[in-house]
């Protein structure tokens, strides 16, 4: 039996996916539409300008493929917040040209695995700033689910702490050596979602994801231990952005 | 061959997870509107005056994510009366917004492990209260559905009682040390539902959600034989936050 | 390789699932409504009266939670037949009201590991009657459908004759000690449907079901060898009853 | 590793599986569905022409349950004309009133594993009949796709030729001993659908398919190694019988 | 733990696959379907046209079978570029008459396990050539997404390079033999998409599919670390075609 790792939490995380219903957008009245937008471009400003009090962060993304269009990304010091932010957006009249697509609930996490030592994370300024993130405004976004797996001879939750911290301190130095390269947040979700992380990425080029995340599969803790869901691939949008992909 | 535990039942509870057609409700008149909140105000308060007299138990909750908007929670003494409940709820007016995200059909359920000798659990007071619940008033809830595992070497069912007994022995260990924290009724679904058991969790901080289910995952009871559904998180909502909510 | 065990059969079986689309049900004019509910009975009292000649059994039962609302249960000597009742039952008026939701084809099946020596299923009026039941008419019914697992060591299939017979005997003294509070009807649908049997369980303490289940989960041919499907439970409608759940 | 068989293949097959949606057929002006029927028969009638010249063949049934309501059952000498087939069926006026359920694509295969030495199979008159079969005229039809199993000690593609030979051969015994009563139609899809085999079985009897399945999942080559999708069963219909079957 | 191959990627890829609304497309004005073609085909030639200055590639072709109508394929040099030929291509008249049904992300990928010692795979021009290939105008096509396989014991990312890599000799000596026959391009998804790989086969003989993904599966490489998604089959359309598929 493994012994538990500590865990430090910080703020809540909703990925909202979003799929354009462009049939129903298209036919409505272009002026209907020049408010409808300048509402959301309202809405969303107000989202980003709680990143100038620390009082959360947010984004809106560009999906490729046909899982999903838009990803609206909220972090919020509470989860009450994030549903009031669910239950707000979804009666605003943009979301009328919305269906759902995948959203994911889960809190920005550090695992004591990488905890140094003497470290109080509940102060060190280092730790909070992680734990209570900024989002990076790189071009590129990539998010995926993960477990850790739990079958037959392969059993995270069965190995042993020294097992466990060894091959977290492996994966953690491929994750250093792209630094500069790709940023990560890393959200939990036991207890709040069906997968047990989410893994989100930030990158100026997507090949870095391609490269980070092929370069870990073959790093044991991935190869015999990692189960992942699905990949959603992005582009950030400033709210010019916005304004041109909803422009007909 | 494993011995059968002995197990205890109380009342039967409908899990009723539903989304809300806010694209609908919006283009209903607010007369309309109105009237059909008082309508459902009128029946979750009788639902809950059940409580008064102990003939049941029941409350309203907004889910994060995409997977529902809203869970319907009720306990009853008979399956028929649950049976009564749903077909009634499909008739009401505030019904014809809601549409099917999830259910879960179970039972109060004590299991043998846990029971002290000589008690008995048709007439013991504290037993019966926990066969009986009034659901906690706690800000958040978690819901997620569970099977033991039976794959090969790691099979619940073909393990000694002996076996079984010590391990939920540590894992109601780790339970009891969220005492004051995180309260949780266990439901059965065997012959009734798709999965075994019913997991509802009540807590006024939701990261304890977190922190109980990741201690519990490292158990070896929940390590190499838990098998989870999806999981499910909300915010309590009174009579005031439902008219709250529905208000446009 | 394991031997084959002789199997016998009698009248096919249909679970045919719906759910209710009360929203359309409720806008139409209630006078239509009512005629739709006089169709609907007299085609159920038809189907019901087969039982007075053995030339078939029906019944039609409100299931709880949201996988469905309704189950017409279909016993007919020919395939044939049980095709023309969909084809017909589909071109009725009530029909327009109901969305699929899922369905069985299987046959009333008994295996040759619990028959007598000497006994000739083909005129012994014991055997006959299980082959060709009248449906119970129970409170509750429990409808599960199930394979035998074929799974590296867990191979149902690779087993002798010998050892299959011993878990199955073993398996029918639970289902025996059961008699009196639960009725079975196994059929086979394997060359027919998805899975390879359906079982259909009557009783009037819905809890029974939980139990005999339950019991059967810990015996071997259930704890190595049982893949299960979705679970739905219900409760009978007399044509009252249909009269009454179709009244707004 | 295990060294590839040699295949035979003939026809390119579809099995196209539609819903009926019968509300708007009903809906539909009388007159009007004279009239597509007719079309529908035209096209049928065509389609099954080829049979006259051995340039395909064809059929139409109606499938049990809500998997689906019509297969139609196509064999061509090239991919390119089923691919038109389609295109042109989707066109016509009767197909408003379909929905998709499923569809298979694949080309008639025989094995090398059952292969007389010294047959050429690209002017053996017999292979040729069995490589562009015209279908049976059954009352009964049974399709499922299935796959060989690659799954640790259970991987079909690393057995020896012997093996599988071997196998192959105790498998055939069984599909010749019900000769007279099932006639079976092999069709290959590796590279061209997702699974590897559809199967498609023809019977006056429907019990047959249910023994012919049965037995052979107790050989070998099944228990271990067969994984199956789902069973789809359904009666013939000729175009008295579609006709019958449209009218409302 | 296995060292990591390098791999070497060109141009990223879309696979756009859609369901065609025939019954609104119908019922379009024909004057007006003319012109939603007539634009089509305009912005398909200005895709195919970027062939001329190598900054992309692009075709498109009708699926076999339900799970598709039509495929639209697209190379570009950056992600960027393709999610920018996503947004517009939404919001044209003819995509108002689409429906989706699968899409696939990856970019074009060279595995290092092929690559000539001594070459410079950025300079390289037959590499190049590879990287950023115009797509083949062969008659058929047949896509299929894959991973390799992280179980137990078949778990490729564990081997070492050098089993690894006679594996892929192998594997690449089966390719090899199909040359004229079956041009294939990889494409790799890890962290953009829900696969690791891409397989997009071109031939003018679509029995050539069959014959090389059967021949692979014989090989350990498939055979024991290659789990596959589904497969689309198609024709390919040349505006000609696109013209003639659409018109009523």
């Amino acid at each position: 039996m493994g012994e538990m790792v500590t865990t430090y939490e910080g703020w809540y995380v909703s990925h909202d996916f979003r799929v354009m219903d462009w049939t129903v957008w298209k036919s409505t009245d272009p002026q209907k539409r020049e408010q409808i937008v300048q509402e959301l471009l309202d809405l969303t400003s107000s989202y980003s300008s709680l990143e100038d009090n620390q009082q959360g962060s947010f984004g809106v993304f560009s999906i490729l493929g046909q899982k999903a269009d838009l990803l609206f990304l909220h972090l919020r010091p509470t989860l009450e917040e994030l549903n009031e932010v669910k239950n707000q957006f979804d009666k605003t009249s943009f979301a009328e040209f919305l269906l759902p697509a995948y959203s994911y609930t889960s809190v920005v996490e550090l695992s004591g695995y990488q905890m140094r030592p003497g470290t109080d994370p509940d102060t060190d300024p280092h730790i909070q700033a992680r734990l209570k993130p900024i989002l990076p405004k790189n071009k590129y976004i990539s998010f995926y689910p993960m477990d850790k797996r739990r079958d037959g001879e392969d059993n995270w939750y069965m190995l042993s702490m020294e097992e466990r911290r060894n091959m977290m301190k492996s994966h953690g130095l491929i994750g250093r050596s792209y630094a500069g390269k790709v940023k990560q947040i890393i959200t939990g979700s036991v207890g709040l979602d069906d997968w047990e992380w989410g893994v989100t990425l930030f990158a100026e080029d997507p090949l870095q994801f391609k490269k980070i995340v092929q370069e870990m599969r073959f790093d044991e803790v991935s190869a015999r231990f990692g189960d992942f869901g699905s990949f959603y691939t992005g582009c950030r949008l400033t709210n010019e952005d916005v304004n041109k992909y909803l422009h007909i």
